[in-house]
């Protein structure tokens, strides 16, 4: 079907070959039964957004594609950039439907037009979690969506992941008690901190009006860490050592802030240790997040940036209303780097764990039983597609690396034949009804390289 | 996030609720199993392909949607609008690592850009399954491919399937042999047999120059069906009774072809008693198919059309080679047709089985620890979003649909406390490190309305 040979990948669309597609299955199923195993329903919603939808400042750097009838000329939608917007849309539109607090899961392809560089996709997978409440978003969701993502990550064999947490209500307390007019403006400089340093966001934040005792205290406030309470004195003293605009409620903010934050990270911890850590320098560059923000670093593989963000919101839709909190994977950027460096394989390509050797094709229908009594009981398997010699079927199954195959008894005998294990050539009697292969060969599975 | 409120759901574009979500995944899962169960490697392509490849005259009625980066003006690539233009392309680019034969199975969107209309989707699901060789395809690969579609639809809680095919080398003799000159244009014709009725078809015939006794005969052909090999005497005696052109190779490939087709059906059939049924009518419209032809109708469903189909061709790609059958889903419509009708729902549209109560938010943790007790044995929970009154958490529990509440024991108590079921109002204390529901309740299944 294909007509001419433009066969070079395209750049920022990620294919895999089918060992390494396990690897992904793998992981997105992994994340799927999580996400079950914590009641979040799945729902998928379409490719496409209106273009309307798709707009805003805040996405423009998304780089939307736009969809055009071949021959037509006028776009009237494009594909999403991301689940929220979808998420948000399919609430909007169900919301008479839906129990609230919702908790949905989505795991989908997204798609960004942007400039192809290395580890920028432009179609990969999301995988979301979000609580949705119709009025009032309870405090502990903050904490639940972080024990189900950190769970989730877990549940995959890595190295170890951290969790680094803010509150933007610590912040906005903070800049604003500080005298800090712009606090989007000053966050968004912040938010660039791991990429331009702390010399570059003080002259953008100097830049803004922000006079350098202060730019020097915020950026003072995104030095402190700490993977418990311990952070609040911290603050505290740095507070304490800024001149303030006495701002009651500023002051009342940040308050609030430090004691949502500190229960957050010991939460968390305490439902899934050593993962939370409290880093004020996360910042998340969306305006609409107003309480938990969240980042996630792999150990040992920071460069990666993070792998999975998000934060809590008051108004999911934009007519408001519908509070809620959400964390995104960005499963493919992490599948790639496993992938990639060999940190996860499967065990094999092919889901066969047996190839049925086939005597000669007028028996082939016996090869064909045998195959059917072993399925019947969930043995993958596959028949020879000739009638080869016996030891070239053995090649065949060692070149896919298929671990058993069966040889069929002489046409007339009553058994079903033996089963040989081609690797170390052990070979024994076998009822297709009762024999099974050792479990971990029953399936590829997906494991450490 | 959303920024207007244009919340018509878009024509064309499915997107389910939670609970018909559910069976939408219930019926890729089962197909996924069963397509791994006999062997079948799992791919996923990128959506897009260069739009050379996406062009060709048989897929201009595809309607393709191309991309164009917003503000752009250029298309490169377009969305795929089938699964074999990328399955071609990625056998082409990865011929030298792939073992041929390769089996493998797609289970992935597409799109086409057509004028929505009753039953017609934009964006929809097929599910493939293909056996490619390098060189030469055994004709048992038409066989397998068949009996694999016809056990994965028997997986599904479905009314019964009839496979119904036919044989290109069967048409293209008997076609050739009674004086036929353009045998493509005339399959085309034929293949709208359904749609326009047999007198137009003989209008189209009579315009490709074909006489009235040809017509006729070819017309007579596409009324012949049997579930078994009785159709070659009926086809034989057609021949006879019909002026042929003495073209001895027209008449040895019908020869080949009514071999083929006898032992396809019957073949299926012992495999998948009921199954198969020789239906010469089936024309399928493609050119490059040049063997079996498949389509599969749902009985007492059949305006549903074919909800499987396929062929064996000769040339995967475009420079000839890798030669293979494969089959399609229409995987979209099939399920858009039992969900709407109501023949497959869920038992629920939740996943979690157990809601965990609280008794106040000081002892939130106590119920948050009996919920990972759960999930630790795959039992899928999760826990009040606050403490309301017991019977208001149970009425929380009821209009979500699960089963069973969990009340913690009162603070300083040993015990787990009990698990009510709430439909029968059943409640016994219990263990959750050893409780479990039934297994009908374990997580949602779907069943026949």
């Amino acid at each position: 079907m294909g007509r001419m040979s433009r066969l070079a990948p395209l750049s920022g669309f990620p294919e895999w070959p089918p060992a390494e597609r396990i690897v992904e299955v793998f992981v997105l199923d992994t994340l799927r039964e999580v996400f079950a195993l914590h009641g979040f329903s799945e729902i998928e919603t379409r490719a496409v957004e209106p273009l309307e939808r798709l707009g805003g400042q805040a996405e423009a750097s998304k780089e939307v594609y736009t969809l055009v009838r071949r021959g037509g000329e006028t776009a009237e939608f494009g594909l999403h950039f991301d689940l929220t917007v979808p998420f948000a849309r399919y609430v909007e539109e169900r919301q008479g439907q839906l129990q609230f607090p919702f908790r949905r899961f989505q795991i989908q392809k997204v798609w960004r037009g942007e400039r192809p560089q290395e580890g920028r996709f432009r179609e990969f997978y999301q995988a979301d979690i979000d609580v949705v409440a119709r009025e009032n978003l309870p405090a502990h969701c903050e904490t639940e969506v972080a024990v189900v993502m950190a769970r989730a990550l877990a549940a995959l064999p890595l190295p170890a992941v951290h969790m680094r947490m803010n509150d933007r209500r610590l912040v906005e307390g903070f800049y604003r008690g500080v005298g800090i007019r712009d606090v989007a403006d000053a966050l968004r400089s912040v938010d660039k901190l791991g990429k331009i340093g702390p010399a570059a966001v003080a002259k953008e934040l100097s830049g803004q009006g922000v006079s350098e005792t202060v730019g020097a205290a915020v950026l003072q406030l995104a030095t402190i860490q700490a993977p418990d309470a311990s952070f609040k004195d911290a603050v505290l003293d740095l507070w304490e050592a800024t001149p303030t605009t006495g701002d009651a409620g500023a002051r009342e903010l940040l308050g609030v802030g430090l004691d949502t934050l500190a229960r957050l990270v010991e939460s968390v911890n305490a439902a899934v240790p050593g993962t939370a850590v409290a880093d004020l320098s996360i910042a998340r560059g969306l305006d609409y997040y107003t309480g938990a923000v969240y980042e996630t670093t792999l150990d040992g593989h920071e460069d990666l940036g993070s792998i999975c963000s998000g934060g809590r919101y008051d108004s999911l839709v934009a007519g408001g209303g519908f509070p809620g909190v959400g964390l995104s994977i960005g499963v493919s950027r992490l599948v790639s780097r496993l992938v990639s460096q060999g940190m996860l394989v499967a065990t094999r390509a092919v889901p066969s764990a047996v190839l049925v050797a086939v005597i000669d094709e007028d028996n082939r229908d016996v090869s064909d039983g045998i195959a059917a009594r072993l399925r019947s009981r969930g043995i993958a398997c596959e028949v020879s597609p000739n009638a080869a010699k016996f030891g070239k079927q053995i090649q065949y199954a060692d070149r896919r690396g298929i671990p058993f195959v069966w040889f069929p008894a002489a046409p007339g005998e009553a058994d079903d034949g033996e089963v040989k294990d081609i690797r170390s050539g052990d070979q024994v009697a076998a009822d297709a009804d009762a024999w099974v292969p050792p479990a971990d060969d029953l399936r590829p599975r997906v494991v450490r390289g």
